[in-house]
C-alpha cells in the first residue's frame, strides 16, 4: 500500500495547493493571482518562489513524476511475481491518483501539453518511461501465460486509460469504496467479463 | 460499421471547425477570434452565426451527443445477442472519436465542466444517458453469463476510459491499425489478459 511517508521532496505547501488550483480550473484559466491568493500570498510574494507560470507547472508535473516513481515503480520493482506486479502496480497508481496526499500533482499530468521546449520534453519523456514501464509488467504476464494474441503496448495504454479515467467520475467516500475499485479494475483487466 | 452518410443536423462546418479550434487549444484558452479566423470569418460575421462562446460550446457538444445517438445507440439497440451489441457498441464507439469526420465534437465533451446552469445540466444529462446505455449493454451480458462478481457500473466506467483515452496516443496510421485496435480493446474486455 502506498504509504504517506514517501519523503515530499518539495517541501513548499504551494505547489500543493497549485496542482489543487490548476486541478479545478484548467492551467489555462489559472492565472498566478489565483495561486498567490489561494497560497495566503501576494503576487509578489508568489514569485519569490517561482520564476513563472511555466515553471510551476513544470515544477509541479515533475514533482508527480517523482511521486510515481517513489510509490509505484520502485515497490513494484521490489517484487518477484509477474501477476503480482502487475496488481501491485493497478492498487498503487489507483490509491496515487484517487488517495494520496498530493493526489492532484499526478491528475494534472495532462497539462504537459501547455509546456514548451525543453520543459516540455522532460515530462513526456518521463510519461513514456512510466507507459514502457507499464506495458513491460503486462509483457511479463502474457508471456507467463503464453498468450500471443494480446499486444502488450495496446493493452498498458487500455491499462491506463480504465484508470486515469476514474478521476473523472470515481467518488471518494461514495457507493464504490477504493479497495472495491481496485479489485473490480484487476478483475477485469486480467480476467475480463465473459469468460 | 459508423457510415459517413448519417445526417449532420447542423449543416454548418463552423461548429466543426469550433470544434477542431477548441479541441487543440481548450475552450478556455480559445477566443472567437481564434474561431472566427479559423473560419474565415470577421468576428462579426461569426456573432451572425452564435451568440456567445458559450453558445457554441453547448451547440457543439449538444451535436457530439445527437452523433453519438445516431452512430452509436440506435445501430446497436437494433441488434438482438448481448455480446454482439456490446461488440458493436465498443467498434462504433471507438470509429465516432478517432475516424468519423466530425469526431473533434465528441472528443472535447469533457469540456461541458465549462458550460454553466441549465446548458450544463443538459449535456450532462445526456452523457449519463450514456452511460447508462454502456452499463445496460454490460448487465445483458454479465447475466448472460451467470457473472456476478463484476460490477456493472463499474465496468461501464473501466471501458470507456480504455476507449476515451485513444485520443490521447492513438496514432491514425500509425503501427496499430483501427481494426487491431477495436479487436484489441474487445478482447481485453471481453476476455481480459489472464485467462
Amino acid at each position: 500500500m502506498p504509504s504517506k511517508r514517501h519523503k515530499n521532496r518539495l517541501h513548499n505547501p504551494i505547489y500543493d495547493i497549485a496542482a489543487r488550483v490548476i486541478h479545478q480550473r484548467g492551467y489555462a484559466s489559472t492565472s498566478m493571482s489565483d495561486v498567490a491568493k489561494a497560497a495566503g500570498l501576494t503576487k509578489a510574494g508568489l514569485y519569490h518562489h517561482v520564476a513563472s507560470k511555466e515553471q510551476l507547472l513544470y515544477t509541479i508535473l515533475d514533482y508527480g513524476m517523482d511521486l510515481t516513481d517513489e510509490v509505484v515503480i520502485r515497490p513494484v520493482q521490489a517484487l518477484g511475481d509477474p501477476r503480482e506486479r502487475l496488481q501491485q502496480m493497478i492498487e498503487r497508481h489507483l490509491r496515487l491518483i484517487l488517495q494520496e496526499r498530493n493526489h492532484e500533482v499526478t491528475v494534472i499530468l495532462h497539462e504537459d501539453k501547455s509546456l514548451k521546449g525543453a520543459m516540455r520534453r522532460k515530462i513526456a519523456e518521463r510519461k513514456k518511461a512510466y507507459i514502457r514501464f507499464v506495458e513491460g509488467l503486462i509483457r511479463e504476464v502474457l508471456k507467463q501465460r503464453g498468450r500471443k494474441d494480446i499486444d502488450p503496448r495496446l493493452a498498458a495504454f487500455a491499462l491506463l486509460g480504465m484508470m486515469n479515467w476514474c478521476y473523472q467520475w470515481y467518488q471518494p467516500g461514495g457507493r464504490i469504496s477504493l479497495p472495491q475499485l481496485v479489485r473490480g479494475m484487476t478483475r477485469i483487466f486480467l480476467g475480463g467479463i465473459v469468460r
